[in-house]
């Protein structure tokens, strides 16, 4: 039997509020060696730099077992409705695997149906990349350019700068080059399309309900691309759509092909449905994509584990409780590692704060707690050189959260005054998860560092493809847990939909006083 | 007489606990009309829906002149050592004009210095554009490769970013394409050389200190890729420095050129000095970097306006410290409307957390007040199909700035459903500025906005050289003022050392227990 209550109503919330939080100036060789666990993919979480200890985590483990984390994931796999608003199951597990239960829906099974999907877009994907399908002037294809926005956008993308440096060191062949066109900026479709052959472009055209502004705006910016620069080309048939089988874009577009995701994949989820796998499957072969689904299902299946120290995205996701609501920390950092992981911290913006920024609790009724917190992050060591210095010295304690590997994913190195460059990358982690720590003592002011500035680590083998979705998945599974814990729809976002609905008020002619007016100051109002 | 203060030994301090905030839910036509001031380069700076009113404006207005703020800048223009831990002038505003009095430093007019360094690197770029000045083997070059980091990367390469669509756009010719390596992951230098011919490419070695090790890392990481794949080319003659004229750089290097900045040009305030300014030059050729001089110039000049309402990086800086510190919110976001302000967030960033994230006034000691806040930011729209949920309906209130333009850079554009692209990204500029001030009320408490959320607004004609160089300056300016209201120096960074002082420890073989368990953890125990 589930029961949802608010974080404010359980026993551990008020114990929490007499915990001491530990002191992390007194990170000790001892911590280190001896919390960590490992989450999937080769990748061990790391909690010594983080403020808590045993009794903490005591009273954590009974928040666990309070709100039912576990078990609630464990109805989410079975296909639960967990998105109360909206009435929907949240399955994107089912698209890397089976954890639970056969979940069928209308007398489909649900994992059959996304597996038949990928296996579609794979087949595609295989007859593109050994010249079977071409392009509709008879050309093979040479690059992919994504249209979309959101989850549409910033998971593949992410994904895609992730892999590709290690996908080409392995000398992965044939394969597309692959772009993305996201903003409705008219100048981002401009600036990717410049030198870009139309007659060898697949375009792969997402969304799931069809309607998106941005992109059928940007579809409509390339048609026009098209009929001026290639008056013949019939671009529809260098199109695919991803989009749901009831959408504008499933029936009636014309297009080459049609790939299918569900009402039950929310955006900011879809990375590992067709919405990522079409476009990672033409750049970089059906198997790598596989393999980022097996590193997924791993994380996926590690995280249905009780115990919570065995359980590493169900400790994040209470450490990061704990931080917010205890501690009372709003921000967090992701600081990778790795350059390929460049705008793997824009995605988990999306994913965190558009899940868990939320007021309201599932039914509805405003918490009285804070709930998600607010994301930012650059990969290290770039970060050093720019906001470090208020991780440092700032008035405010920021969480981080470090990610790194111990192999470089190209495998070119050099050595350097005595070290090579990856070395010195993971000598510079190391330094500083110890420096946020401990500081060190100075009798000037300016050069004091307090310390006490906690932090928790991801480290892996290599940033292969298992590991890329294992680290997907597990921030998913970290993320799901939180909103469990703070007993909000973390598979809605309400809060997007106000501004959708004022730009359509100016659009379309009937807006207010104030839009009127900003519209004139932002040069539209005769253009409406 | 100017007297340094701590922001709360000032008289305005008080005053502004007892003012009432604006509330934005009443943001009205009239505000909108009335509350905007000229910034420079055709920019007006929009504060209706800031969480201020003509009382708490007049406290500000106390505060700036309490804390001599006009007076403390005109100071800095004219040569004060305002960077007091280091004993230091702050002399950014000289590489684009002369504001305040002539400085004269060892005998050497400082305007006159930077501006021979700009001659220098504008003759030097003009020669290599109109093919004079040719690679080590006789190539004309086609290629510019910066190689810095922080400040010698981040600024450079938003500016590259925000201007480069617009040349394109303008026909301008001839020009070098661009590329940047920054992070010491050896994957990040290994993929962005992977499709260069050295031959024709020129690298820029940008470090003030000549010493900075990722930078010195990947020279060498270039040096062995030419050792491997062009064994007969002499890379110092494809190669220029920027660094300072005493460094190790400058004398021992063998490099074609060198171009050179002093001890009193920040890195973060570094772009429009030769660290910028070479590879700009090379990429958009010397007239373009000028007009960038030229914006910021009359942005630095609109600074010194000693009234607050005509001043608007004064007022941006205040109506900050007043959502800081009165009204206790610890980040802001920054959100242009503009792809091509993509990485403008990332300098933003290092720009602002770098300079006032302290926690000791400018003579060493702690401050008990909020200092630098948190800055992120993605472009819009994409940020609204991203973290907007959380701007919108989370629990903590996040104020905003907002950046747009009423024309596009390129001009391509498409009509759909209406509207063009560019109406269609400023109507939702527009409709979120709305939206989050004045909010909607809905029964459903899921779809419940509850508005209040502060913002203003940047807004020019296009993002041209000039506007690009008005916005960079208006940042500088602004946090310069908010680090004279807090008294902290905002032009050291004494915060990054200790990080590198521990990467040294573990490098060179003696450091701590804690450092030495991380390594092996993360596998450079074996290789040090």
């Amino acid at each position: 039997m589930l029961t949802y209550r608010n974080l404010d109503r359980t026993g551990a919330w008020k114990k929490l509020r007499n915990t001491s939080p530990f002191d992390v100036t007194r990170l000790s060789e001892d911590r280190i060696s001896t919390m960590q666990t490992s989450l999937a993919a080769g990748i061990t979480y790391s909690w010594a730099a983080a403020p808590v200890d045993q009794s903490v985590i005591a009273v954590l483990a009974e928040l666990a077992t309070e709100q039912q984390l576990v078990d609630k994931y464990r109805a989410l796999l079975d296909g639960a409705v967990m998105n109360t608003g909206e009435g929907r199951m949240v399955l994107h597990h089912l698209l890397r695997g089976q954890p639970g239960s056969v979940v069928v829906h209308q007398g489909r099974d649900q994992r059959e149906f996304y597996r038949e999907q990928q296996q579609r877009f794979s087949r595609f994907a295989e007859a593109v990349l050994d010249g079977t399908e071409k392009g509709a002037t008879g050309k093979p294809f040479t690059t992919v350019v994504q249209i979309g926005i959101g989850g549409s956008d910033l998971g593949p993308r992410a994904l895609y700068l992730a892999l590709n440096e290690w996908v080409r060191a392995q000398g992965i062949e044939p394969r597309l080059e692959a772009k993305f066109i996201s903003n409705v900026d008219p100048d981002d479709a401009a600036a990717v399309l410049s030198g870009v052959d139309l007659e060898t472009t697949l375009f792969v055209l997402v969304s799931k309900s069809g309607t998106t502004q941005e992109t059928l705006t940007n579809e409509q910016f390339v048609k026009e691309l098209a009929a001026r620069h290639a008056p013949g080309l019939d671009l529809r048939k260098n199109t695919v759509a991803v989009t749901s089988e009831t959408s504008p874009l499933a029936s009636g577009g014309g297009y080459r092909e049609s790939f299918f995701i569900d009402d039950y994949i929310g955006g900011r989820y879809s990375a590992t449905s067709a919405v990522g796998g079409v476009i990672l499957s033409l750049a970089f072969g059906p198997g790598v994509f596989q393999r980022v689904l097996e590193g997924a299902h791993e994380a996926d299946l590690a995280a249905m584990n009780p115990d919570l120290l065995a359980n590493a995205s169900l400790l994040d996701a209470l450490i990061g409780v704990y931080e917010r609501n205890t501690l009372g920390m709003a921000t967090t950092a992701i600081l990778p590692y790795s350059q390929a992981l460049s705008r793997f911290p824009a995605h988990l913006q999306q994913l965190d704060m558009e899940s868990n920024g939320k007021r309201v609790n599932r039914d509805g009724e405003p918490v009285e707690y804070e709930t998600g917190p607010i994301v930012f992050g650059e990969p290290g060591t770039n970060g050093q050189h720019s906001f470090y210095q208020l991780l440092h010295q700032g008035t405010t304690t920021i969480p981080l959260q470090f990610i790194g590997f111990r192999r470089s994913q190209i495998g070119q190195d050099t050595a350097f005054e005595g070290s090579t460059s990856q070395v010195k990358l993971n000598a510079n982690l190391a330094a500083q998860i110890v420096a946020f720590a401990r500081g060190r003592h100075h009798e000037n002011g300016n050069k004091h560092f307090p310390g006490g500035r906690p932090s928790t680590l991801l480290v892996g083998e290599q940033l292969t493809p298992e590991a890329a979705g294992a680290l997907l998945a597990h921030y998913e599974n970290k993320v799901m847990f939180q909103g469990l814990t703070w007993n909000v729809n973390s598979f809605d976002q309400e809060g997007v939909q106000l501004g959708k609905i004022l730009t359509k008020e100016l659009l379309t002619g009937s807006p207010g006083e104030e839009l009127t007016v900003y519209a004139s100051l932002l040069g539209i109002d005769k253009k409406i």
